[in-house]
Formats: C-alpha cells, sequence, structure tokens
C-alpha cells in the first residue's frame, strides 16, 4: 500500500508538508500542494482513516442500540436516524440487544475506547447506572435516566387523551389498554399515555382494565397469542388501546373469534407506522412522528459531541391518523 | 486519560514490557506481568482500540448494505446477521441505500480505508465494476457480480416451481406473477423464481401475466397502490405470486375488491416473514431461511477476512408453509 512518504518522495517534498498539504492543515504553497496531490493521485495514494481518527480521537461512527428491528417502529426509527445521522457526516452502527446478553454493555465500553462517538440508546433492558457512570454522549429515546443524559420523546400524555376522547366520542364502556411490562413500572415513558388514557376514561365512567405484554419477544406470533389470550379473558370489552403490531393481531385474532370491527370492537393504536395504513380495515392510530423524532435525536446528540453542555430534553407532537377501526 | 506510559511508570518497567503484558503478545515474566497489571487497575487504564486497530489494520466492524429496513425481509436479515456477526466478534455498520445517494461509493471508500473489515451487500442499486474493482473483503446477498465475490442466495428456481405446483393443484387457470424491475433484468437473482414459476405453469398451460413493480419505493402505500392497480387491470386472474409485502397488499386490496379469499383469488407469497404468518387468512408462503442465509454470509464472509481465497457460492433450500390463501 502506498504511504505518505511515498507521495512525499515523489513530489520531492518533506513528510511534515506532503502532510500538511493532503490534511488541509497548515499552510504549504500553491505550487508545491499541487505537486504533491499529483504525486498522490499518481500512486493512488489513499489516507489512512484509522491513523486520522486515532489523531482526531474520533470515529465518525454513532451506536444506535435498540430491542429489536423486528418491530415497525424501530426498524422505522434506525431507518430514519441512519438517514439523519449520514446528512451530518456519521456512520451508524446497530446493536439489537434482546437477542445480545452483553450488547449494550459492550457498547458502552466502545464508547469509553472511542470507537464510537456517541450512543443513541432506545432500550430498555439495561441498568440506569452504568449508562450514568459514563461521561461521555448519550442521548435517550423515551427513556428517562435523569442526570446528564437527554431525553426525546413523545408527548405520550397528549396521546392518552386522544385516544380516550375517541373512544368516548364511540361510545365505548369497557377499554383495554395493553402495554410492555416494563412501562407499567414507569421505567419506559411509553406508559404515560396508558395512565393517561385510564385517568381520562374513568373520570367519565368508562371502565378500564389493563394487561401487560412481555418486552422480550417481539415476534408477530407473541403478539397474537396474547391478542387471542386477552380476547378470551376479557369477552365484553369494546375497545383496545395498544402498540401498532400488538393492535394489529387484534384486528385478525378479533376477526378470527367472529368480533365486528368496528361495530363490537373498537382498535386505537399508539405509533401509527405505515403499516396500520395498508391493512383492511386501515387501523386508527395516535401517530409519533418518527422523522421529527430521528432528526432532534441527531440535532442533540451533534451538539453535544461538540460540546454543548446544556442540552434540555424534547417533547415532539403526537397527531391523530383516522382510520377505519375506531 | 491514563496512557499506557503511566502505568509503565507506575509498575517501574519499560514501555514495552508494559506494552506486552497487557497486548497478551511477547513474553513477559508472571509476577512482573501481576505488578503491570495491579498498576492498570489502580490507574484505571483503558486501551487505546483505536491505536489498537491502527496496529492490527482492522477495525472488527462490518459493514452492511441494503435497500431499506422498512421492508420485512431486509429488516430481519440485518437483526440475523448483526447477531451472527457479534458471535464472531464483529459489529454492524448499516447503509440504507435507497434513501442515500452516495452510500454504497461511501461504504466502498472506507472499506478501502480500513474503516470496515467487510462488506456484505444486498443492494442493486449500484454499478458492479465499483465493487469488482475492490481487492478487499465483499459477500453478496442475491446478486450475482461474479469474478471474485461470492453469493449466497436461495433456491429460487426450486421456489417457483413449488409455488407453481401449489397453484396447480388448487385449479388456476390464470396467475399473475409480480416482481421488481430489476429482477426482470436478471440483476437480481430472485427474478429466477418467477420465470420458473412461468415455465411450469405454462408447461401445464396454464396463462401466466407478468407485472413490475419499482425497486426504489418499500412503503405499503406503494405496494397497495400496486395491487390496486393489477386488480383493476387483470380482473379475471384467480392467483397471484409476489413478495411479502406485496402478497399482503393484494389480500387487503382484494378484499376491499369485494374478492373471496382463497375461493375467488389464491396468494402465494414469496419469503414467508413472520407477518405472513400473523394476518387473516395467514398468506400461504415459499420461505427463505434468513437465519440460515446469514449463517452463511457471515461464515463465508469471516472466512474470506481470514484469508482464504477459493470461496464458493452458497444456495440455501427453501421450504413451503401452508397459509390459508392457496
Amino acid at each position: 500500500m502506498t504511504s505518505i512518504k511515498d507521495v512525499a518522495n515523489l513530489a520531492g517534498v518533506g513528510l511534515g508538508t506532503a502532510s500538511r498539504a493532503l490534511s488541509g492543515k497548515g499552510y504549504v504553497a500553491h505550487e508545491t500542494k499541487k505537486r504533491i496531490e499529483e504525486a498522490a493521485k499518481k500512486l493512488s495514494y489513499k489516507p489512512n482513516v484509522l491513523a486520522q481518527n486515532l489523531l482526531k480521537n474520533s470515529s465518525g461512527i454513532i451506536g444506535i442500540l435498540i430491542p429489536t428491528l423486528d418491530h415497525c417502529f424501530f426498524s422505522r426509527l434506525v431507518q430514519e436516524l441512519e438517514s439523519a445521522l449520514y446528512k451530518k457526516g456519521y456512520k451508524t452502527m446497530i446493536c439489537c440487544t434482546v437477542s445480545m446478553e452483553h450488547g449494550e454493555q459492550d457498547y458502552l465500553d466502545m464508547l469509553e475506547n472511542n470507537l464510537v462517538d456517541g450512543i443513541i440508546t432506545a432500550t430498555h433492558s439495561f441498568n440506569d447506572e452504568a449508562y450514568l457512570r459514563s461521561s461521555r454522549v448519550i442521548v435517550s429515546f423515551d427513556r428517562d435516566f435523569g442526570g446528564h443524559i437527554p431525553m426525546v420523546r413523545s408527548d405520550h400524555r397528549a396521546a392518552g387523551r386522544m385516544a380516550a376522547e375517541h373512544f368516548m366520542e364511540k361510545g365505548c364502556k369497557k377499554v383495554l389498554s395493553i402495554y410492555g411490562e416494563d412501562a407499567r413500572e414507569g421505567h419506559i415513558i411509553v406508559g404515560l399515555a396508558h395512565r393517561e388514557l385510564k385517568d381520562c376514561l374513568e373520570s367519565q365512567g368508562i371502565q378500564v382494565l389493563e394487561d401487560y405484554i412481555s418486552q422480550d419477544k417481539f415476534d408477530m406470533r407473541h403478539y397474537s397469542e396474547k391478542a387471542a389470550e386477552c380476547l378470551k379473558k376479557y369477552q365484553d370489552i369494546d375497545g383496545v388501546f395498544a402498540s401498532d403490531p400488538l393492535a394489529e393481531a387484534f384486528l385478525w385474532e378479533g376477526k378470527r373469534f367472529g368480533k365486528k370491527i368496528p361495530e363490537e370492537l373498537k382498535i386505537i393504536s399508539y405509533d401509527g407506522t405505515e403499516r396500520t395504513r395498508s391493512v383492511f380495515p386501515r387501523i386508527s392510530s395516535v401517530v409519533q412522528q418518527i422523522d421529527k423524532i430521528s432528526l432532534e435525536l441527531t440535532d442533540i446528540l451533534t451538539r453535544k459531541i461538540q460540546g454543548e453542555e446544556e442540552v434540555e430534553d424534547k417533547i415532539t407532537e403526537i397527531r391523530w391518523q383516522q382510520g377505519e377501526t375506531c
């Protein structure tokens, strides 16, 4: 492989001059610079980026920690984040933590070792302390670490109110609100939507049942089984509020159980990803704006990398998407 | 930050000895090694991984190029690949090329610059020459570059035959086979399945219509529009063979058009990802075994990184998955 020394020799200059000319840092006379560039071209010289990274103490890589890609919300989030980070000059490394025992710790170690310049985390499986111990750049999606780690999330309370209003408008009397076990503990912020829904509906005399789903499994079979179990257990519910894939499972399992949708069962999903719009009937949803969330996460991350210390949490607006299930 | 020099000073040894002890390379007396390790621990010394990578000329990172994560096949493939690569000690960097103009070229440059140790490519948007020019480790999924780039793919001909047999068994007379424009040109190998289906059915006197879908758009709305357009254009078809999301779109749009499924329209999807199993009715599919494909890609990649020159293409078996749509 051609080294910068070969380039310097061919151009008849010193190593330092060649280095200054090719890195664009420091003064080199115009004619000399041109000669060095021609030599580099002639020798097919490629700069050693690993060496450059060592000097800059930066890899230009951002690590994204997510539970899984097997969930329409997270695959969409990663797609948007990758695109937003790319536009800011960063490459994206991913780690799906559900299937990896030491994944999160590995990535925190990589942060300490300068292998990644920052981390965006959207997981819920790991202890907060390990994140908080790190003095490096970490930004959180929908998980409240407190301390120095800023968070971006949707306005979950408004989402819960929005769903409640639509259930009320359609005359529901008994609504099932179903969400992740971790959110139940308050650790994952999305639980706020379900608590707000409950408060709103109960204040109007509408009964709310709550059930929970494991957050380690994301396959549709798991969602289908859970939906079937709930339809058997709570036979007289007339409304369901659940995440997109689970809401979709209620749609299919409801039909399998002979339920008329939306006449006998109203379904509202939270997230409103693309797939809610392409099924029949289309699912009515409260929408998290993944594109805006990704831009906010990327913006906060790059500001922190550039040394900004005080960065505030950001709450993005949600919106209603009328489908045919509520 | 603590340097290895600080560790050497505290342990009272030379820099070379400390380096040998901590890297595990070269001889250091047992007692001395213990003293150095204690010093490293006391000073919270973390090795500079960027410097280590520079020495090894390796980053431990594999780049995965895919068109999008917004497609159940590709999100599943990346999930499986990341898990398989992690077990082999590699981190995964991703690039979704559909939304990035220079994405593929950027990654090929990173390969030349040692920022990634290898690339797995599953895209179809870029010219072959740029890949073939590279002398580094590239492995392809379902794209025949020829030259020194090995390919892993499913047995598409067997897939086409399998689908044809099921259409015949159910008495179909006019089948729509719909696939990507790129596959039509023979560039993307999956087109083999559709050509084999056509040959098999036509040899039995069954009519086959062919239509094509753009491979730059992967959103469900696009699939729904295409399905609706086809149902209008080819009103008397009694069978459809299409990729998972498009087959799903035919399911919903077919219902919207008042078609009884499977009585009036049989649907077979190719890929058979999880979502075909969680809708109602469940979609009958020819299944690509993504887990096996990922293991083969990872195996070939690591063998090539270790210097193996002659690595053969690998064709993985497909299998039938009985649903309720054919």
